[in-house]
């Protein structure tokens, strides 16, 4: 037969069956902690007509799409969670109760130059809460107190939520009478942390037109430093001069004081003068998330406070808030860094049944029972050497082995092997099941992350 | 701003929050079962070069794939998950331990056209056991066993497994002197569900140039009915005339008596000589699964046995068996039939908090804390009027209000409403904890189909 190469297209993440269970075991955390906070699922499909994915337009999203016809229809792959959000509050608002809690784990597709650690497939993890013409503030608090949660759960310590508010940027370059050009400014000031106070004092000078005072004064500004009653207290020397300046500081005043009541402790979150997200439509509290020993990843949680959720498909005012994880490149990235753990089980089965007779039945029986008791276990039968079947289950890192021959049978016992301590019992079936399930419930303490 | 219709396209599926909360417990349950088996989970690319996925060729896979060009490539989505199998195996086969047992539950694609009840996006959950070179025929019982736990975990009690032997077939139709004849054969009686007898004979004769003769007799051969002992003994009865019968036949005794062991009752399960499936890649056993309430809807789970599954990337022998639910249709089938158990709990939370104080902070340590006891809890801090709330709760299927008021923090007490009973309590808050974890427990008990 004619043999094609088999390949995986770059840019495609495609795991082994080992850290695939690792992934599984995230995701698996993530469904469990949104379901925890009353978030509901949502699926939506991976393809939808092109004129609905680009009704917002932009340059680099559309330069990025994975657009195609079929037969007479223009169809494009979702390059986020987000538009589809919109379109579906839209499609289904009458069917819906607001505030609308979803989240909704599924990949996308940007079709970007691929490079290491970039993907064109990749799973984001998303959360959302919209409200039907007003949201309230509280909603701001609990979405990174959601973040947190799920990172700690994770096994994740040393990470940083970093919050700001959008009007408080807005209302400061109004009070230096530069609010038209709030919007370059702050896409300047985004990229801080990549190239410098520098050269972003450079940029707002030459490209923004700025004066060499005012770029300073925005300078001092977002340098800001401290505790956040510290940076919350210099912002109080800035207040009584603009509306939505002293709006903003409230809100973000409000945030700060309602995480610390989610059980967010100060040391996995700050208020952070420096983030403004880039993108136009954030109108209030905005996040990103660092992991703090390696904040040259940049942010792996990002999202914020909106207006309007769905402007280009209903009148509808649906403000929202709501926040991202990109799955694949944070999975990718603690694998690089080595932050998973590596005593986490990654097993297919707990127990690996060696039937030792002619007839199966027995094994069979045997198997079943154990699955019962909820005991993964599959059943070895492949005509092999005794010795490749051991080294059968030790590859695949499965902790136990039963062997189930005619002495067994005959006695009513088990003969259990512990891979790990190389130790070998001899016991009756419930004893064998209960050595099982205790070495279940050790391998399963400790996270997913070291 | 200028607005587009939003829409979702045509054979999509897209469902409310109820329904999906009821396919997500679905697919855990596919998940859950599927582990339990020793099966690890895969994910592959929805998109994959268009040369590997279509290395198989074939007509009706070609007209209804998705393809399309993205700068030089030429890509598709895949239309099934035993290609990217294949791909997978070949392609990571030094990585990988024999026998392999994966599950994938993922999107797949086909541009059908587009009718009631037919997706062009489905989930597919499948299951696969591949061998390096061998497999045992043990495999080929545990399989269908493995479908038949899925199925009862779900609820589902009146299905039939219908497992077949195509070296029966095969060795039947050499027997009469038309092997070269028998995928033909196969294909048409294939459709004797659907077509019935008459017209099965018709197409054997006119299409494919039987004798009358020989026609009836194969007619009468796949008439063959009775408990699996009856049927078997009545195959018993062309022993000996060639050998891939008998050896068919052994196989088939063999799966029977093991399938009793895997704990499958003889009425979900049954010889059935007129399985065949149409598709050419199937050498031992097949299977079909019907609802039997429901015959007309067809196979809901169908698979097999194959002897190479990777032939057009790899020389190495990769046998194997499989079997695939197509869960997006199953879905659909089960809510169109009203077979879903409609007092399954579909709400997002548990609770909803409701603060009757200006200052958040008790309410939302409260919600913190019944999190941490693993009830999923709303807090609601919309400013609605109190029946808008209630009323929210009661939309959303959300069991418990929990009432918060100045007087409550005073007491230590929580004000606990039952939405369904009607009733309401103020207890401490340990009671209130205890009430809600057995209200839950309750709501857990039954399962997702009626």
């Amino acid at each position: 037969m004619a043999q094609i190469r088999p390949h995986t297209l770059s840019g495609f993440m495609e795991l082994l069956p080992a850290p695939q269970a690792q992934m599984e075991a995230i995701m698996d955390i993530l469904r469990k902690t949104y379901s925890l906070y009353g978030f509901c699922a949502l699926d939506t499909p991976a393809i939808e007509a092109a004129d609905v994915l680009l009704a917002k337009g932009g340059g680099e999203t559309e330069k990025q799409i994975y657009r195609f016809q079929k037969g007479d229809s223009d169809l494009a792959l979702r390059f986020d969670l987000t538009v589809p959000l919109a379109k579906y509050v839209a499609l289904h608002y009458n069917e819906l109760s607001f505030p609308f809690r979803r989240y909704q784990i599924g990949k996308v597709y940007r079709g970007e130059r691929a490079q290491r650690g970039r993907f064109r497939e990749f799973y984001q993890a998303d959360i959302d809460i919209i409200g039907d013409g007003k949201l309230s503030i509280v909603n701001e608090a609990e979405i990174p107190s959601i973040i947190y949660r799920t990172f700690r759960t994770m096994g994740l310590r040393r990470f940083q939520i970093r919050v700001n508010n959008r009007k408080i940027l807005n209302g400061f370059y109004a009070m230096l009478g530069l609010s038209e050009k709030s919007g370059d400014i702050m896409r300047t000031v985004d990229k801080l942390d990549k190239i410098g106070p520098e050269k972003v004092a450079e940029i707002l000078i030459d490209d923004c037109g700025l004066m060499r005072e005012l770029a300073d004064e925005i300078l001092r500004f977002i340098a800001i430093r401290g505790t956040n009653d510290e940076v919350l207290s210099s912002l109080h020397g800035y207040c009584g001069r603009n509306e939505t300046f002293d709006q903003g500081l409230g809100e973000l005043e409000t945030v700060t004081k309602y995480l610390a009541a989610f059980g967010v402790p100060e040391e996995n979150f700050a208020v952070d003068l420096t983030i403004a997200r880039g993108l136009d439509y954030y109108t209030g509290t905005v996040y990103e998330t660092t992991l703090l020993d390696h904040p040259e990843i940049g942010s792996v949680c990002s999202g914020g406070r909106y207006d309007n959720l769905a402007a280009y498909y209903t009148d509808r005012q649906l403000p929202g808030v709501g926040i991202s994880i990109g799955l694949t490149r944070l999975f990718y990235v603690l694998s690089e860094q080595n932050m998973l753990n590596e005593n986490w089980n990654t097993a297919p089965a707990d127990v690996l049944v060696l039937p030792m007779t002619d007839d199966l039945t027995p094994a069979i029986e045997l198997a079943t029972e154990l699955r019962q008791k909820g005991i993964r276990t599959q059943l070895y039968t492949e005509a092999k050497k005794f010795k490749a079947k051991i080294q059968y289950a030790d590859k695949l890192s499965i902790p136990y082995v039963i062997f189930l021959g005619e002495d067994e049978i005959a006695a009513g016992t088990l003969s259990v092997k512990d891979l790990k301590a190389g130790e070998q019992v001899s016991v009756s079936r419930e004893n064998a099941i209960n050595i099982i399930l205790d070495g279940i419930a050790r391998s399963h303490q400790g996270t997913i992350l070291k």
